[in-house]
């Protein structure tokens, strides 16, 4: 998607601070992280949000989730705990239309989740 | 699992409000609601949580974030927006293990998400 700005940071136009990749996902951090682990993990292929996603894309979207729990425990916290958040439309916040799953860990998160 | 509370759910063994159900996933109202929708959506085969899931329950996996969606729609809340949360060990609060979605919507979330 020309103007989508997680498919620019895919195609390298823009920099990020890759932390795990593989043919099918990338993981980077978050430029405003909330806690001491705060990383996005997204599909290099343009899926708009979970809720457009398609039946066909599960197997993608189960493999976002698992890169998740990669980068967890690559950065330590698989032990002490994370959390993994999906955001959708303007009661959460949900800033970037291009899919991606917040990655958190690395001190206690409160419940409920915001 | 014969002491997992989530497969006697399954099982019809412990009651819960559900909302939705297919031949791999169930969709049931959170006993302790944190927003005016609050529902958890989980594989009925036990899967501890996603650290352990492996490359063949990926596809589960994305069923379940997409029943997520589904639940949200049903809910009246895709417009409006919803967040979609998995926790993962103590510092998330995790309190089942079997893995489970949270489905949180209806009201403002706030970031971070805990």
């Amino acid at each position: 998607m020309p103007d989508c700005l997680f498919c620019k940071i895919v195609a390298g136009e823009i920099p990020a601070t890759v932390v795990a990749e593989d043919d099918q996902v990338l993981a980077f951090k978050d430029i405003n992280p909330q806690a001491p682990v705060h990383v996005l993990v997204i599909p290099k292929r343009h899926i708009a949000n979970t809720a457009t996603a398609t039946e066909s894309d599960e197997p993608l979207i189960g493999h976002v989730l698992r890169m998740g729990c990669r980068v967890a425990v690559e950065a330590g916290v698989d032990e002490s705990g994370f959390r993994l958040v999906l955001n959708r439309g303007p009661d959460s916040g949900e800033a970037v239309p291009h899919l991606h799953l917040h990655v958190l860990g690395g001190r206690r998160l409160a419940w409920p989740p915001g």
